[in-house]
């Protein structure tokens, strides 16, 4: 589902000075300033219209979360979407993911959730899918020791080539579930995406590895 | 599905002594003598009324086939369903796969097969599973270099949990498919269950890992 772009949405983006670090490999290292506390940070990369992260922040208060995206209007979107009182555990930026290591420093983040990112299904894609050995690279750069990633999607291929790829690149497999939502758990906080597909009765594939 | 016991299967089944290696153990790193070649060796644990290791058996005449069960009865349904002419490469032996490291020697197998294994869904029966830590160990003791193992299952929960023990006891996975028969794959053989679940709209899952 491509979001139609916004005009001119680097400058409307300024309105949002409180959430939005519009330069963000300026605080490489230092993160944990720009919260003032030195609570773990939680990162979603590909956070679409934001209804995720934005409700993650709202339920764990000694949680830093920020989300990134590539394109200003999804972050635009996303940042509209932020209630009116404060959140003060949470930030947005515009980036790609192959920049992520001169944004955050080695060790700086806890955990990272890619939720229904684009699967690039064509083989000639395969480099383009944020779960490719570049990207684990860089992940496991930024990741902190034990620290975790969580994908969820309900593309099945695109999930089987995740599984590979995590541990033929030395992730611990913690939890999965091939139907997230028929399993008990509890506090599932969904996306926009997510839904929707739950609406059309898919299944979601759900995957939780430690560095 | 439990099977009905065949009274005195034991003794019925000296009527198959060209397929049924009666003391198993006593082969122990000579199998390779028994079926007077050096082709590699596959296992199926839990071969169930055989109809999967005839059948690689027939297709595949330069792989040796060994199919084992514990209980007599299936061994013996198992050989009663093999055709008039002989084949050469298979043997059936009748073991718990708890002594399948008494049985082979140190890298004597290069293919295990687990199709369709009990799931056994209760907690606190984990350890039967046979995607279970101790079994895995054995496995790798009775693999070559490189062997491989290759599951297919019905059982969602039995599947989520063998993708966890074989990422967490150091196997590499090789191919996964979370609904094998809608892939476009070759040469599938499937098994007496296979067939039943598919007739009945069932997705089967099958993992490959290597050592």
């Amino acid at each position: 589902m491509r979001l139609r772009k916004i005009k001119d949405a680097g400058l409307k983006l300024r309105e949002y000075s409180d959430y939005v670090v519009y330069d963000p490999a300026l605080n490489f290292g230092r993160w944990h300033n720009v919260f003032a506390n030195s609570n773990p940070i939680f990162l979603e990369i590909g956070m679409g219209k934001g209804k995720f992260i934005i409700q993650q922040a709202l339920n764990y208060q000694n949680i830093n979360y920020i989300g990134c995206e590539v394109e200003e209007s999804i972050v635009l979107r996303a940042a509209r979407k932020i209630p009116q009182e404060r959140i003060n555990n949470l930030k947005l930026i515009i980036c790609n993911a192959l920049d992520l290591d001169k944004i955050f420093s080695k060790d700086e983040i806890m955990k990272i959730f890619l939720n229904f990112s684009d699967p690039w299904p064509k083989n000639r894609h395969e480099r383009r899918r944020l779960t490719a050995p570049e990207y684990l690279g860089i992940y496991q750069q930024i990741l902190c020791e034990n620290g975790e990633i969580e994908i969820k999607t309900d593309k099945r291929h695109f999930f089987e080539y995740s599984l590979l790829q995590f541990n033929s690149n030395q992730f611990e497999f913690i939890d999965v579930s091939l139907d997230l939502h028929n399993d008990k758990r509890e506090n599932i906080v969904t996306t926009e995406y997510e839904e929707k597909f739950l609406a059309e009765g898919k299944k979601i594939y759900y995957l939780k590895v430690k560095k």
